[in-house]
């Protein structure tokens, strides 16, 4: 059971904003380069994120990243939610479909016990992921060269 | 978030068995069949499903699969634990790591979230899994053809 690539990358990237000093420059490339994370994945990410409200990217001169409030106060159920959908937890629906899939079960229990798993990250708030001991780590993520990829 | 592949194939197979009638004879070729499942894929279930004792592959005439005592009674929070095991959620420990892994807050969150998953699965039982409707739709599979592949 993982979560996908991308969501991931997103809960990286609203943590380490979540510790971003008044007027520290995190361009998507820094932010890319310090979670060790492919810059085009990171890019996507930030789409995303700022597509729901959680992520603001100021151009220009003084400009980044940065949290908006909605992004500070959001759950990390909501963003999971959010980025995991409501599509079925096995292959119900594959190539070929599953033989059971109009009368299962369990299809129903995997979806059940999926809401747990979301209530249960409902309870986590952006803030708190970026207490200690992660805080310090956070502040300290080096901007060193990722695997030579280049814009 | 998906099941793997491995725990889909081995749930299908201990749904089948569940409604097995007294005296029929299921092969792993024919449950295969009937669950659209690869035959190499349904072996490796059943040869799991055997080491956890929930599966006996009978052999000889009258022989073939059938659900133990055990597998009848377990639920399938504990087939799933089993089956998908305690690593990370994310790609923690992935190339490259994640340079938060070492005080990581979500890490943590995400393996509660996990046992709230299970837990929810806990409550289910194999044998309500194949209580109606999903019964009649297991004993009617079918044994046809699947995409020519062949042991």
């Amino acid at each position: 059971m993982r979560l996908t690539a991308f969501t991931d990358v997103s809960l990286r990237l609203i943590m380490r904003l979540a510790v971003a000093r008044e007027g520290e420059l995190l361009t998507t490339r820094t932010v890319a380069t310090m979670l060790a994370v492919p810059y085009t994945h990171m890019a996507k990410a930030v789409a995303r994120m700022a597509e729901m409200g959680l992520v603001e990217a100021r151009r220009g001169r003084g400009g980044g990243l940065l949290l908006t409030d909605e992004g500070r106060r959001v759950s990390v159920g909501a963003i999971v939610r959010e980025l995991e959908g409501s599509g079925d937890l096995a292959s119900c629906e594959g190539d070929p479909p599953c033989p059971l899939r109009s009368a299962c079960r369990l299809r129903g229990a995997l979806r059940e016990a999926r809401e747990a798993f979301y209530a249960s990250l409902d309870a986590v708030t952006v803030a708190s992921l970026a207490d200690a001991p992660a805080r310090e780590t956070l502040v300290l993520l080096q901007e060193s060269p990722f695997d030579g990829e280049q814009e």
